[in-house]
């Protein structure tokens, strides 16, 4: 867990990491989550500052009538996390309880690659994908549901691989960090410490990293060039551990998308610049923008 | 060309339906837009109204920083559509300038199938395809380049023909009503009265216009899952010539649309309710609403 007491003005006061407790799933982690949050309100307190408001950012479906969290990778099926934080913090204060990519795509929005924009999107490729949608000068929640380009279908007929989400041929199971990693040891019997390590045999000439890298090459293309033709994005910024192969991912993206749009606006590509701390620097700026609107309670992102 | 004189509570005082001269294209085209909108300006005043505003709707991509129009089957290519408008009315009116199927949507949105909603989508099915987007409230517009559904990839590899918009595989070379005509002509050598006579085949039981009908729901419910995913419409409302066919349409998309999705929210799958009058009324309710926001000036969506 990545967190921070960060200013009005934007300056970080504090930054702290903390493990989440995985194995223990479910509860624990929910315990861990508030438990952080006390704390630093604490620590706060102790340094002579005053907590106005508390932004929380998850992964997983946040649904925005219920405040509830579902989330496979912290086993938490509807999990009351708004209401548990607000039993834990008190009615007094504004929370923001966000999605974590959501709120990485208003950082960057707001200070970072998307500045200036009102079409656009962040699109970080890490252990999962999913999508920040800026359109008409909104960052879109759906309700809590938008943004899972990771689990749309790009692959087709025999290729396509079951994805954890039990959808078949998602973008995911091709183009995340994960996948890079597991399809080189699907193919090699090799195994490689994560992307990170394809990346470098990529760069090493290694024709089978070349194969992998180049399957999720062709089925970003495919993302990228529908999302444009649906939402006319000005500006992409690619995040995530992936972005760190830099022009040797971004080129290929311009060049691909260049070759395949007809009548639509093309968008630029561009890196994302805020790094993993994207989330935790989104979730302070949503909550101290509900404070300037002056507005007391809750809100999901 | 429909149009109409529409009075503020939304009652439609005056009807009629003009040629569009699209053999001549181009400049006729808009000559015959602008005449049309003088005359009936006229037509008011004449009947004793005072014209507030003026709402026209058009299809292709309307460029809103310039109020350009490139439109294939109109001949225009960035074409000042807002701009002849402004010089033909005048200054003192608010005019919008719409693209037809947003404004239909907006119709939909606003006293049709899509009423109530926050995140939903029209999608009408006719010649070609298009898609209004509503999200998180708002129409969404993307500078005039949103909604391009009907031009997204949903064919690959051999199957996949060319589209007029250049790409491979769009979604409209299978499920238009032009492409059900044509796609059951190539595949039968017999020339059909449009996707009307497909649709009279299939009641027929035609194994032909079965197969051409079945390719289509493919690739629709291909469609809806994707925006599903991506957008989380809680409804969505089917339009065009080929909600015509009623539940034989409806009930096979809302069936396969719930044997796909796993994680996301399912939405309800409508028959949109304002028919070929839709853009028209939503044009009319664009323009009040200018009128009741008290802006003047012009206005692109």
């Amino acid at each position: 867990m990545k967190c921070g007491l960060v200013a009005a003005d934007g300056a970080v006061l504090h930054r702290e990491t903390r493990p989440t407790p995985r194995e223990a799933g479910g509860r624990p982690i929910l315990d861990a989550l508030l438990e952080t949050v006390v704390e630093l309100g604490q620590k706060a307190t102790a340094d002579g500052h005053r907590v106005r408001a508390v932004g929380v950012v998850v992964p997983g479906i946040i649904d925005a009538a219920t405040g509830t969290v579902s989330a496979e990778n912290l086993a938490w099926v509807s999990t009351p996390v708004l209401a548990e934080l607000k039993a834990a913090i008190g009615e007094d204060r504004p929370i923001v309880l966000a999605h974590d990519v959501r709120a990485g795509g208003y950082a960057e929005l707001r200070q970072g690659a998307l500045t200036g924009t009102t079409n656009s999107l962040f699109l970080p490729l890490g252990t999962g994908i999913a999508a920040a949608m800026v359109i008409d000068g909104s960052l879109v929640s759906g309700d809590g549901y938008a943004g899972e380009l990771g689990h749309t279908r790009f692959i087709h007929g025999d290729a396509a691989e079951q994805c954890a989400c039990g959808q078949w041929g998602c973008l995911e199971t091709v183009a995340s960090a994960a996948a890079l990693a597991r399809r080189y040891g699907a193919r090699t019997g090799r195994t490689v410490d994560g992307a990170r390590e394809v990346l470098e045999l990529l760069a090493a000439g290694d024709p089978d990293a070349a194969q992998v890298w180049d399957d999720a090459l062709t089925v970003l293309v495919d993302a990228l060039v529908l999302y444009t033709t649906l939402v006319a994005p000005t500006r992409i910024a690619i995040g995530g551990g992936l972005v760190g192969a830099g022009e040797t991912l971004l080129q290929p993206l311009r060049d691909g998308i260049h070759a395949r749009l007809t009548f639509q606006r093309e968008p630029e590509i561009v890196a994302a610049v805020l790094g993993e701390e994207a989330g935790c620097l989104g979730a302070a700026q949503m909550a101290w923008d509900r404070v300037a609107a002056d507005e007391s309670g809750e809100q999901t992102v």
